[in-house]
């Protein structure tokens, strides 16, 4: 159980939204439950609200009469807002809405942790780290890309990927490295020939994983800086690892545990790229890994009630529907049995001598006759993007998936929060308030 | 554990979001608060996610540096499910979706308060009937529609429009109507050739509306029946009121109040028609209706703090979302100051002298030469369907507004809640909960 008491709740309801009063009964036995040692902020980025529900009936059961429920269903607590700063209209790009949960100030679209006055702005992982907390990054992506960055740096445009890099060894808290472990993707930037910050943080006590497995052996008394890929991790359908949000999650977790206390930032940075991409087979597989990562922290949670677990989108990708072209349907199981990406399978389709064979394997299902005659004309094209965007287009006619964009949508998002302080994220809130409520619980 | 079991917990929220109340007269407020003697359901037919969001950018000012909030901003509480029994797939209907709001059973899609086996179930509004209390109805759509008549009679299809109607009046609760108050469209089915349904109600005793002006000058003390159109009522766009739920709210409330308590149901029926219309600027004045009809319950909750009122939609329509086309932005000024709607404008083009002219007044906006020149193409085309088409293709354009379907989605809804016993409907729940809740509430 997620509560001790009653009480606690009482007062937790009224202290989180900013009302001092507090009843008597329930202030002595809030203290110890209101204020979290561990902070561990997810953001699933581009998660839209059809993105939970597309989930849940992805993961439905098909033989029982109802719907079963989804980790998410036990942790939301409301919605938020994801406008960016008024210069950039109403609808965020990925710098901006990180800008804005990590500092509590709206920016414009492609910042990076600084204002509209391009003024560095102070983040939750440096008050965090101020405090004397360990703090830390696992994400999908690179790990300097527009989220993770905006929580460890300050620049003024998200696409100086080797400068933010740079100052992620050269930025300091005090006298200390921003963070104790830092698991993604990146070498491409980490790792150039004008400099090599990768081995700068060797040379200063870091550990180095280049693997899954390098990670999982390494000894767990250092920091650590795991990097796994050039840019982004492999899709989670293509991964050796399709839980890889949640094994690198752990991992941070088991690292930066301490009797101070941490803070580590967790990004499902691909739910966003599926979306992009209008690919709703790898935004189901990248919503299985968060989904997995949502499961592991509840565990942990409940074993570390100290901890607040904070999970939001910062924006929707996609515009993204269950259900589409006036059918009141929506079939997820032409994309429940995926073997590869969609990329991966029209990458590898012009080697096959049974390409329909090939597909049919690859997809997961028994292709029709109409089936084939729709793929069949996919085998002459000889390019990998048109083939891919084909696949994609067969798989949202089977499904019944609809889209309306390649970029972001305004929609609010939904917030998921449990353990220590979730009473503070509850309702309708802006998301620079998912800041101001961490900043919160870290002054005290 | 859920949440939403955390039910006391949230009294808090309410009082929280506005620091309305102290801690100690709300805990007090608290006890005598949880059981509503007055419960209003308001359901917004169609209105998805990105429509609450959409809206509040739609009234925003744009002279100022922040989005103002709106009054949903200060009552949602969570999400619920929309999808109907297993039988109908993933996508909801709004019959299969009213039927599980009122009677807490999951249905097939068509169902008007019956269950998959065609079996009639018992209803909130029957239950509050049967408690002693007033009953009634508040919608824009013609009152025999799906989401009230599933909250009135049982049918095995929505369809049966004028049995429906038959069994307004031919049903009882012991010897009692099923409803005190009857208020929107319908006259095409209540008052036919071979029955006259409202001459019935009159017969015995119901006074009559034919117009809002004669409801508004009617005695408060009868029962009363108000059909205002053939069908539903006319686009918020079109009506001589456009805050015609709101005033037809008001009227209800005021005729239902007595010391025993009363059961309203509420519905924005005309989000879902513009929805599937995929009309932007509809949606935004039939979402403005709603609001406006929020502020005046919110109002009323305030000096009658012992009754309930929950709002939710029974699916989303059209896979609406702020921005598309890969755009980051949303404008929504272009439909800010319509003086009529796109279907009215579109059937008097053709009737004008100088319809770019009339074109540019009736739109609200100076237009641009290349809007112009969008537009001209229009004037020679005298299917009126198409020129509505393609205006709102227009409008949609200028907007950057996206649609995926004519037809409904499968996205989670928005829940919200506000005065007595409104913690039950915390959290993500399931459209079912939301009628088990208020059954609850009535068994006490």
């Amino acid at each position: 159980m997620r509560l001790n008491s009653l009480a606690l709740v009482l007062t937790f309801g009224l202290a989180s939204q900013g009302c001092l009063a507090t009843t008597e009964s329930a202030q002595s036995a809030a203290k110890s439950n209101t204020i979290p040692k561990n902070i561990i902020m997810v953001v699933a980025d581009g998660m839209g609200p059809a993105y939970t529900t597309a989930y849940r009936n992805f993961v439905d059961d098909p033989s029982t009469d109802h719907i079963e429920k989804v980790v998410f269903d036990e942790m939301l607590v409301g919605n938020a807002a994801t406008n960016p700063a008024k210069v950039s209209g109403y609808v965020t790009d990925s710098a901006a809405s990180a800008t804005a949960l990590a500092t509590g100030v709206k920016s414009y679209n492609g910042a990076i942790g600084v204002d509209v006055n391009k003024k560095p702005l102070p983040t939750v992982l440096h008050k965090a780290k101020e405090k004397g907390m360990k703090t830390g990054l696992a994400v999908t992506s690179q790990i300097n890309h527009a989220t993770p960055a905006s929580y460890m740096v300050a620049n003024e445009s998200r696409h100086n990927y080797d400068a933010i890099a740079n100052s992620f060894f050269d930025d300091r808290i005090g006298d200390k490295f921003l963070a104790d472990v830092m698991l993604g993707g990146g070498t491409k930037h980490f790792v150039r020939k004008d400099r090599d910050v990768r081995k700068e943080f060797a040379d200063h006590g870091y550990a180095i994983a280049t693997s899954y497995e390098e990670l999982a052996n390494l000894p767990k008394d250092k920091p650590i800086l795991g990097l796994f890929a050039p840019l982004g991790l492999l899709p989670a359908l293509d991964d050796t690892n399709r839980e890889r949000l949640s094994f690198l999650t752990q991992h941070a977790v088991e690292r930066l545990e301490n009797p101070n206390g941490f803070f580590l930032l967790v990004e499902a940075s691909q739910v966003d790229w599926a979306g992009h991409g209008n690919d709703i087979a790898s935004a189901m597989a990248e919503m299985h890994d968060l989904a997995t990562t949502m499961e592991y922290l509840k565990a942990y949670v409940e074993k570390h009630p100290d901890t607040l677990v904070v999970l939001t989108a910062d924006h929707s990708t996609g515009g993204l529907s269950i259900g589409a072209n006036g059918q009141y349907a929506w079939n997820p199981e032409f994309i429940s049995n995926m073997k590869a990406s969609v990329g991966k399978i029209a990458k590898q389709l012009a080697q096959q001598q049974s390409p329909l064979l090939y597909l049919e394997e690859q997809l997961g299902f028994t292709l029709s006759a109409e089936d084939k005659k729709v793929l069949e004309k996919l085998v002459a094209e000889k390019d990998v993007d048109t083939v891919t965007s084909q696949i994609k287009a067969f798989l949202d006619n089977k499904t019944n998936t609809g889209w309306t964009t390649s970029g972001h949508t305004g929609d609010d998002v939904e917030v998921f929060a449990f353990g220590a302080g979730y009473q503070g994220f509850t309702g309708q809130i802006d998301n620079t308030d998912i800041a101001k409520k961490i900043f919160h619980l870290l002054d005290n």
